[in-house]
């Protein structure tokens, strides 16, 4: 069967059940929303029609809540005259019938019924749910925009890998993605520069070419509902107070203005830590609160990310505005400043039934207790988190970073960072062993994120994705051993399955033999790292 | 109801019809694909369930074939318990849910419902044919790749707007793109080059970047069944005996061996008219049989196109091999040559019950007596052909060449040739005057091209081909006056309410203020041509 992620249980048995053009569908209370997307999406695969069915009736799939199972437990059962699929909530049921359609085979991965298929299920029994309930995916749309459609086609990339979590890093010192009606110079300016740079920081080449785009309001709730309907959180990240140049270069008395010119600055067009940061005045406190008015009404998600990371200092060291804001409070010094920041969104968002989530540097003033953490800079983050009582998602650098290069060989394209291969990713582990089973339960899950520096199209980000999510969607669903331990041999074996399903859905891959020749990128200098990565 | 393209006739009525959970579909025989589709798409877009329902119950759209109608005619009734949809064939039917969708305004576009909606039809009848049988758009995939679900997404506009001919342009000197079992090198070596001429080829500059890419035969058949659902054909264009260094440089023996080192070609990676040329060999015959044998079976068309455009002459004027079949024919020259070439697929089509239509330059030789003609040096081919018997399809590069620039202003991205504005589109006429009735007759109908030397990605693809291609498939569809008397107004203020449909669909249309800062290309060449166009 070759499913990926692997089931919990599998009972095959002999003999399929075909689907014909009766086949139909009961969809249960709560269900009827995966039957819809059973129709659209199954039905374009096969055309068949999966018209509504009673559950007295042969050739049904019968779609069902069953609340005795965990929320997002699923069982299916394919017997010779119809499938159950019984979930312990409408999410359940959705994974279940993700499950069914790889038992399809790769066609049902395709937009329309290839001549000649025929469609039948082996006959089995599978109990299935996830090892955590936060299996992410975060996508950079700041330094590379990926148009709205672009954004469907990952959620429907994460639906069919069983991920819930689509964390959407929305802004950055290279471009704002998201429309704010009250502040429309966040896109009219932020949301293009003029150039970019190709590669590497240190690279001497440039795409001299306009780059930009955003999501308007309507696109962000379209994206949502799309979503919704697959299952996934969105997560939207509007990073503060650093990796904030496009918002500046918008609104220019967001900057510090007494130590740099702010009306100078424009959209970023390399890559790197920005030395540019938002002024900590109430200026730009009331000028946050106003976007994340707006962000709060777009999302509906109980986390609201609120970025923290790489914060610079030194304009704030240089700036009379910023000491004088460090006294007035009372503060240490310009981490006490950042800190002082981030929990002003604390509370603002805490008072609004939201829970903040930021990268792990936002640990390093305390947070209010609801707050959670992304720990990216290996496990230390994430281990003090849960250790002070934080939820944490892990995503370390050193492990899920999907931009790193997936091999050490010369042809990778544009290579960064340390070698990750599937194997790499496959034996990830996101619980360290450091963590006592308490403090383990503050473990959310997990998150893969994709970086965008040097992955300037749709193609480039599904070679540096794929095949490596699928490892990791298994990392984060099934019940595997310890990383060791994991049978790597068995994996690569279902992934030959799994290869034909991404070429069915059009997935720009990178082959096991290597890059084909348009996949890679001579010339282009990256900044490979050698040897194990550092930290963990 | 601004629709567009605009119905022969609109009895609009007062009041609405609402949409509600209960609203389902009678679908009447050979219209379950049109029922499918559309509760795929509306299903998606309004979060409707859309169920079979019963021809005697309220709030129940009633698709029908009634043959009394024109094939692709259709009489939508908005009733004020019911729609009615009746078509001439399932094609009919199809096109009179496209007004349906229009009707239902923009987010009907869209993938997943906003918030809140409603959704109601406007009580109304409309009886609606297309004017011509053949409304084709040309996409180019050679010199810039279109991914797999690119290509469906141009089906899905091309739907939308009522167009129903897909020429997929997939050989040229700057890439192969079908994947060809028996001769597997066509797409190793050929569907990639290392690198692209960036703008004009008179430009300096380059884009240091492989580019390549290809369509399995698997993909291919997606494609096609997805076109068949949306009575869309596909026309496939396999280019020869020019256009085809990129075949060459896969197979070299099929170049003139004897004049240059065939061995040293590679696919070509600039743009132009290329000096390379097929060999007048049987071995290039026998190859591209077999080319051709797979084509047959992977599309259905009536029509193949075997391009035989801008054919260089000097390799054959040089080769021995090819003046020796000169005299071995009894052939006047290297014209007569190329007709040879062309008059063998001529007959080898249409023994296999295919015909085969090409560019004007192959009347030049005379033609089989089934073969059409794509009229693009003007109207004068297309007159020729129509007067010697042959069909025709009006695509006259002066007007429905969509690479053509379409603003005269300095922000235009790589303006190529004459301004083409959305209006000159609207006045276009495909039917010149100087045809009498009967060899009107011959006009099957007209055609948009997209040629994508300039446009390197899906975004400038739309910019070029957006909004003109509305007023495209208006001309193509709707009963219009002569050119001076059409209402470009009229069509203006419909095309504010298309505007919100094409960015409810993601369509990165040309602004009527025209390019968004990241729409242009300032620094990269074109060539501008002043003044009205030549030729007509």
């Amino acid at each position: 069967m070759d499913l990926i992620p692997l089931p919990h249980r599998i009972e095959p048995a002999e003999g399929f059940l075909e689907l014909g053009d009766d086949f139909g569908i009961e969809a249960g209370p709560g269900t009827e929303d995966t039957a819809r997307w059973l129709r659209a999406t199954l039905g374009a695969a096969t055309g068949l029609a999966l018209p509504p069915r009673k559950g007295d009736e042969y050739d049904v799939l019968h779609l069902s809540v069953r609340p005795g199972l965990d929320a997002e437990a699923y069982r299916l059962v394919v017997a010779p005259h119809g499938v159950h699929v019984q979930g312990g909530s409408p999410a359940g049921v959705f994974w279940g019938v993700q499950t069914m359609r790889q038992l399809l085979g790769p066609d049902a991965f395709r937009r329309a019924p290839l001549p000649g298929r025929t469609w039948r299920l082996p006959l089995t029994e599978i109990r299935d749910a996830p090892r955590f309930r936060w299996r992410g995916l975060m996508l950079d749309v700041a330094r590379h925009f990926t148009p709205k459609e672009g954004v469907l086609r990952h959620l429907d990339l994460m639906a069919a890998h069983k991920l819930n979590v689509f964390h959407f890093h929305l802004t950055d010192d290279q471009g704002w993605r998201i429309e704010i009606e009250r502040h429309p110079r966040l896109t009219e300016i932020g949301s293009w520069r003029a150039r970019t740079k190709t590669g590497h920081r240190a690279s001497p080449l440039w795409e001299d070419k306009p780059h930009g785009g955003y999501y308007t309001q309507d696109d962000i709730r379209e994206i949502v509902a799309y979503a919704t309907e697959r299952h996934i959180t969105v997560v939207p990240e509007i990073d503060v107070p650093g990796h904030s140049q496009a918002a500046i270069a918008a609104y220019p008395e967001l900057g510090n203005t007494d130590v740099i010119d702010t009306t100078a600055l424009s959209v970023w067009d390399t890559w790197g830590i920005n030395p540019n940061v938002l002024a900590p005045t109430d200026n730009t406190l009331r000028f946050y609160e106003g976007v994340f008015e707006e962000v709060l009404r777009l999302f509906p998600s109980e986390f609201v990310h609120i970025g923290g990371d790489e914060c610079p200092k030194d304009q704030w060291r240089r700036s009379e505005t910023a000491q004088a804001r460090i006294r007035e409070l009372g503060l240490a010094d310009e981490d006490g400043l950042q800190s002082w920041f981030i929990g002003h969104f604390d509370t603002w968002l805490a008072a609004r039934g939201r829970r903040l989530i930021g990268w792990d540097e936002i640990l390093e003033g305390g947070l209010a207790k609801g707050a959670a953490v992304s720990s990216w800079r290996g496990y230390a983050g994430g281990i003090a988190a849960a250790r002070a009582g934080h939820d944490v998602v892990m995503c370390p650098e050193q492990h899920v970073y999907l931009d790193h290069r997936q091999d050490p060989g010369p042809e990778e394209p544009v290579p960064i960072g340390w070698v990750r291969t599937l194997e790499d990713v496959y034996r990830f582990e996101p619980v360290p062993p450091e963590l006592t089973p308490e403090e383990a339960r503050h473990v959310l899950g997990t998150q893969a994120n994709l970086w965008t520096e040097v992955m300037e199209d749709q193609a480039r980000v599904d070679y540096q994705a794929f095949p490596r999510l699928a490892a990791f969607a298994e990392v984060a669903w099934s019940a595997l051993p310890a990383p060791a331990e994991r049978d790597f041999a068995e994996f690569q074996r279902r992934m030959t399955a799994h290869y034909r399903r991404l070429d069915a859905l059009g997935v720009a891959y990178r082959p096991p033999t290597g890059p084909l020749p348009w996949q890679r990128r001579p010339g282009v200098l990256g900044r490979p790292i050698d040897g194990p990565p550092a930290g963990r």
